[in-house]
């Protein structure tokens, strides 16, 4: 399963890609982050996203996107924006046919380091050593972009399938056509 | 000047098309509501949003769109899929190369009402009569569309300047190339 986890934002947007299975350590494909320049507006912004989201798209094809779940918090205005580009995502990976799962921060960390509360700090530690590489994806929405990839690959197939099943259902049915038989 | 109010939601979203100049009685164009089933997941109900903002701007071709500003409020999930909403129509307006402004709830009651703090049927009354309608267009997200378009043509040229200028300048450059003079 290739699973592309985002971590919404105006600002920086996190991307992370991995290949996995359920019960075992998966592999880091792509990690990286979009930025859209704070001087444009918001709507703007929203269509460099949404051109980031379909180049990651494009080039990994995963089987699945997981977004993370943005929260009404302290800061009013920057969560709208977080929200709206989280909803960019969403968009583009339900135009592609995906199924989109959203994960909170905290089922996010307790994932990855065993702790809901962990840090940012314990985050990239841990998504370091879980792919085995030198040193934590930078900046840290890539590192979280990537937990969010490998959280989804780890919470198993019971969510994932569920997803899939909304997405099917809500796919278009390209079903051959078939005479229907006429009970006589 | 033509404008498409939005009123972003997922349940509804209401849309108004107003033509009009600042100062005179704009006249009602096209009015109504875009729906998506609660029992789809988010992101493709945003999907199914994304197409009705297509369907409404090319068949009425504004010069503008006008989106009602979303806040963080009580009901936190409400408020998430609204500001999602919100930023898909940003999304495509901006995609067509259009001006997009955002306008709060209390501006639009003030421009229309005369109180920023109107409740719905007050606006829906005055809605009507600005525009010499029997009766409010609704639903109530209907109405709140057309008085967003209608404040956002009586708010002035101020605000539609600097909305304008925002665009051209975030618009690809389609100048043609001059030859630069030489200071000799």
């Amino acid at each position: 399963m290739r699973v592309l986890g985002i971590d919404p934002g105006l600002t920086r947007c996190g991307f992370g890609v991995v290949d996995g299975v359920p019960g075992r350590a998966p592999t880091l494909v792509d990690v990286g982050v979009a930025r859209t320049p704070a001087d444009l507006d918001v709507a703007r912004r929203l269509v460099r996203l949404e051109v980031a989201v379909e180049e990651w798209l494009l080039r990994h094809r995963p089987d699945v996107v997981a977004v993370e779940r943005v929260f009404a918090q302290h800061n009013v205005t920057s969560v709208m924006g977080t929200a709206q580009a989280a909803g960019v995502a969403m968009l583009v990976a339900a135009r592609h046919g995906l199924p989109v799962v959203l994960h909170t921060p905290s089922e996010v960390k307790a994932a990855v380091t065993g702790s809901g509360r962990a840090d940012k700090a314990q985050v990239g530690a841990m998504v370091a050593r879980i792919l085995r590489l030198d040193a934590p994806p930078r900046p840290a929405d890539a590192a979280d972009a990537v937990a969010l990839a490998i959280a989804h690959v780890w919470r198993g197939p019971a969510v994932n399938r569920y997803a899939e099943a909304v997405a099917a259902h809500a796919r278009p049915a390209r079903l051959p056509r078939t005479t229907p038989r006429r009970v006589s």
